[in-house]
């Protein structure tokens, strides 16, 4: 017993010299900190603290082994394209090849045979094959502009052109991606494959075990992963780059790094930025999605059917809730914010010490307060201003709008008209959706009934939007009158003339037209006063940055490909200590405790196989990694870029990871599936030994 | 899901409708709220809530069945004097039982016949026979007092007369017992068991699995129960009131009961004087017993052995320092602080509008306060000021302090000086006790290397203690020449003449010669100005709220029989769930998770029987019943008066239920071994199967 409180103390001892160190030297890169790319990995930290000194290759080969999959991450684990990551990144994949009949959702999937994966229809994966600092190309034409608007315009053009440059050359998908808030561009390419199939899923049951409650939670017992295969020429892709799959798994202790593509941070946010979102944006968000919920919530009590309609939105906001309120007692939490103060505080002295920079840079932190002064006044109507609650009218709107911006030059354009990106967004219009129209009207009438409440009945939106006439009026009538649910009539309305969008009488697109100006002129308020105030103020503070402090910082996280470090590690919470693993004894104590009422009930196949799975195989970790949403099915792999788990989730005390990294001695963790307990439940649950054959290379 | 989800809404949104109704028409008994005495059972709440109506019988058995052992709680459960207590209630005796070459602690014990059962040297257990209410003899005596410390004195007096006659007439043990701080006055008569024997205990690391950590923690896997039996005429005690063991235990929602020895609550306490503890009072005792632990902690440190003899007290320590964090924590939460505030007004203002009453009982807070403002200055002297951290040094003190009490008439003297406790007092003092001399001398040594530290060198009794020597040297020299370890020598110190003690050159005598007038001179300064001030008014409070409300709530707990209820029920924490019962599964996923690392070792029958036992048995369960420390090894029952568990903890959500009840909704919860668990581990772990004969009735 005295070796693990010993243990504790000592840790507790040297948070508190690290947090004194704190004061005196901040920012530094205290911890496992950091979400990096692949230009700039963190080989100091590495090797002084895990000795780890990783070749190019090694570094290659994990970057071209880690696919992006639906938004999300994952990674490849065989040479034949297969692919492994989250049953819940992957579930929009399961829904799409499910129907009320065959709900793979509820029952799980397994192709004993090649034969037997199920192409998923618009399946996607994309790995990031190479990439180039454009940042001079940028700067070099950003600099002759008059002011920041022009900057921003004649940087829109430059990207547009490397962009469309780039296609035509590679024949690849291509981007201009800023990181460090505007401090660098880099263009990326990406591979993508476009024939995914299903392998196998467990049901969501065991995948989703305990449900939104134990969401965010750790201890942890969820079997969140799913097995697609990248097909090329319809055959499986050779993909030579993959991570050997661990038979045995992550260890106690062990070093470990996290592949994947965390969706966006705010760490170099100004504390004007925070404190609004802390006073403002939060709370508001809040209030949007309680809303929209509750719009869904009440239509899944018309039935089973509708529940099963309701549920995944549903639990989407359910999700993105508890992230917000975990981000929001961050924000809260005054020790926390206190030390983002000192850090801008520390940033600000070090230029005050040098005039020459602080002329050049101080401005940015006013001009950003004072555009934020702006905002709270116009927050509501930028919040409530929209009909993203239906997708039958997002899809109107966007028509609407499209015909407005094709009509100008590329270089105008929202960014997602311009020519670069028109093609995608053609295909995503046009793609054949399963609309459902009871669940479109009630959510669309209950967001226009919100926003009536809350904007008042005089405001432009609401008016535009209703006339004089009751919100569920006029929602039945474009919800049930229009054609657009009929791809062939959203490609007439896009490729026809901007005078049919004009003159149709179809009650959705007249609605959407009715909408377009002033969704139109809050957007380009936002554009004028707050977005591009940010992005060039932001850009000098990351410049600001980089004249004081280097690139020691890693940028924020903003979906693309990034590499996160740290140890696999228990933690104390409530005087109390939490293992750094679960075990399938977790699982069954965890069921049975609650006498397998939902969300704790488990699949008949999996509650049948307590008598034959080896109980004490590890099912789910914790590990230090600073990763965020977006990292989802990131492989968690050894110095050997061998494959230990699968990342998954967070606990609680991790959410306000968006702001800042949290020491791991606050207990904050990232949490995966073990590779291990993900080989017992392929063997004993899901009698899947080709696929086991195939991980660990003993076919 | 939506079950579940549903449940925990309308728990929630009743929470709110309650904290409404709060703010309306305080105090209320609001839930499963109140250690309620025998003669007044919450009879009207147990109709409403629980259709529940125990009849006389019912209640005189449960009590019967009740005994109080070490200090705690436990329940007879057969016919032949059969106990069952907590391990950690029975663990100074099995520690009596136990060498350096037999030890129980570690090993745990079987009795497989009656004549193997291990006789406790000095153990007892004891019930209540019988009570009768004596208030009105107290109050005829006290109402011609011209003050209030005459009042006390008339008080004190009249209740030894009481107590002597009682003894003189049934032979019984008597003791007339204050409740709602002098409000009332009750005489209990305990029959009491003098040859306990034991049965049964498990070792020390099932019952206490998890150690300080998991304490006041729930999901819990402890198998934290014992047997003994009481014998008489050194046959098993025929007890014909007992708790019939139920095979299925405590389920899902039921109604459950909860009788034992509730040690001390802090209910009526004061605005003011809940202020002094979270002000003064909580963190002055918070370090008192950490300074106590960390002396432990370094002896411990010179060795195994010495750490086997330290355990036990930072075991207690930690146990304590735990609940004192836990109580402050409740103390500092603003809400549950303002309620308590709410509450003393809402009984104020109602004496207010009684202006007779007002008159009569106003004063009684301002005479606690004006009494508390005189606390803060003399608190250090009067927790430093004492040499309770040594055994010997205690016995000198005692013996010191005896020959000049018993000079003077009985009701003079110190209460535990009294000719009706002077016989148990002798007992105690003269027990042959295992004193280990090099931890007495570290420990006290190190007690007053902190009190001169922390008083100062100049503080009366650090000179008394130490004139201008050392510590080290002062106490080397004590605890080494000291006679005080051999009984005779005590035993003739003591019915030696006072001069024997005046003259004595022993250095340990010498030693408490000094001190005995610096520790009587602040034990009056705190009788006479707090403690004597805080009865008088504390009883008149109770009179105050007894003629406002009645005798709607339970008095304070002050170690006497006590009925407490509720129900099975798990609670939402950190926005997931915990279940109202674990299971074995859950045991071995705890131990495995952290790789058997000490505190979460097993015992090795304990890990092997993991293929025996049928892991999906009920292990602990919780409950919502108003317990607190004492309560260790209370039978909880159903309505049948069936055991369904033993009550053994509460969770870290419970600890300041000192000072107030904790709505079930805010997850406080008392935590106990189920009474299935109990068989399962019987039958398949230690093969006690006469037990488990004897428990069923089925021999």
């Amino acid at each position: 017993m005295k070796t693990m409180g010993e243990i504790y103390k000592m840790k507790r001892f040297l948070t508190l010299v690290i947090l004194l160190n704190l004061v005196l030297t901040v920012p530094v890169v205290l911890a496992d900190d950091g979400m990096w790319t692949f230009d700039n990995p963190p080989l100091k930290q590495w090797k002084e603290r895990y000795n780890f000194e990783p070749s190019q290759e090694w570094l290659d080969r994990v970057r071209l082994a880690s696919p992006k999959v639906n938004g999300s991450s994952a990674g490849f684990v065989s040479a034949n394209g297969l692919i492994v990551t989250n049953h819940h990144v992957a579930a929009a994949y399961i829904e799409r090849l499910s129907s009320k009949e065959r709900d793979l959702m509820k029952t799980g999937f397994y192709a004993p045979t090649f034969s037997d994966e199920l192409k998923v229809p618009n399946g996607e994966a994309s790995i990031l094959s190479s990439y180039d600092n454009v940042t001079d190309r940028i700067r070099s034409v950003e600099k002759d502009a008059a002011d920041d608007v022009e900057a921003a315009t004649k940087r829109t053009n430059e990207i547009a052109t490397i962009e469309k440059d780039c296609v035509d050359t590679t024949r690849l998908r291509c981007a201009v991606i800023p990181f460090y808030s505007g401090g660098e561009y880099w263009l990326y390419r990406f591979k993508v494959y476009t024939d995914i199939r299903l392998v196998m899923a467990p049901e969501e049951q065991a995948a989703f075990f305990g449900g939104d409650y134990d969401n965010f939670t750790y201890p942890r017992h969820d079997l969140d992963f799913t097995f697609l295969r990248a097909y090329e020429n319809d055959k499986p892709a050779s993909t030579p780059n993959y991570f050997k799959w661990s038979a045995t798994g992550a260890k106690d202790g062990e070093f470990i790094l996290v592949s994947g593509y965390p969706g966006s941070t705010a760490r170099l946010l100004t504390v004007a930025q925070l404190a609004y979102q802390r006073d403002v944006g939060n709370p508001l968000q809040k209030q949007v999605w309680e809303l929209r919920r509750r719009a869904l919530e009440r239509y899944s009590k018309r039935g089973d059917e509708e529940f099963r309609q309701a549920w995944p939105g549903m639990r989407g906001f359910a999700n993105s809730l508890k992230r917000l309120e975990g981000q929001q007692d961050g924000l809260l939490n005054p020790r926390m914010f206190a030390k983002k103060v000192a850090e801008e505080k520390d940033l600000r002295d070090r230029l005050k010490a040098r005039p020459e920079l602080d002329k050049q840079f101080a401005p940015a932190w006013t001009n950003i307060a004072a555009a934020y002064d702006k905002l709270p006044k116009m927050a509501n109507r930028l919040a409530y201003s929209n009909v993203s609650a239906s997708r039958l009218a997002t899809i109107a709107l966007q028509i609407a709008t499209y015909h407005k911006e094709v009509a100008k030059p590329n270089d105008s354009r929202y960014p997602e008209y311009r020519d670069s990106r028109l093609g995608g967004f053609r295909s995503s219009l046009m793609a054949p959706a399963s609309v459902n129209l009871d669940l479109e009207e009630a959510v669309l009438t209950d967001w226009l009934t919100d926003a009536r409440r809350i904007l008042g009945a005089d405001d432009p939106f609401v008016k535009a939007a209703l006339g004089d006439a009751e919100p569920a009026e006029v929602v039945k009538r474009a919800i049930r009158e229009t054609t657009l649910r009929d791809p062939a009539a959203r490609k007439a309305l896009v490729e026809g003339p901007a005078s049919a969008v004009d003159s149709s009488t179809d009650p959705m697109v007249a609605l959407a037209r009715r909408i377009e100006p002033i969704v139109r002129e809050l957007r380009d308020w936002n554009e004028k006063n707050i977005t591009s105030v940010e992005t060039a103020n932001g850009t000098k503070i990351a410049q600001a940055r980089f004249a004081v402090y280097g690139k020691t910082m890693p940028p924020d996280a903003n979906s693309q490909l990034r590499i996160e470090y740290g140890k696999v590690l228990g933690y104390e919470e409530d005087t109390t200590l939490v293992p750094y693993k679960t075990t399938f004894y977790g699982l069954y104590d965890r069921a049975l405790s609650f006498d397998l009422k939902p969300p704790f009930d488990l699949p008949e196949r999996v509650l049948n196989a307590r008598t034959k799975v080896d109980l004490s195989t590890p099912l789910n970790f914790v590990y230090s990694a600073d990763t965020i949403g977006g990292n989802s099915g990131s492989p968690v792999i050894n110095r050997n870029a061998e494959l230990v788990g699968l990342n998954f989730d967070s606990n609680l005390q991790k959410l306000s990871n968006r702001y800042w990294y949290i020491e791991e001695s606050e207990g904050s963790r990232a949490v995966g599936v073990h590779s291990a307990g993900v080989i017992e439940a392929l063997r004993k649950i899901y009698d899947a030994d080709r696929l086991v054959g195939e991980l660990l290379g003993s076919k």
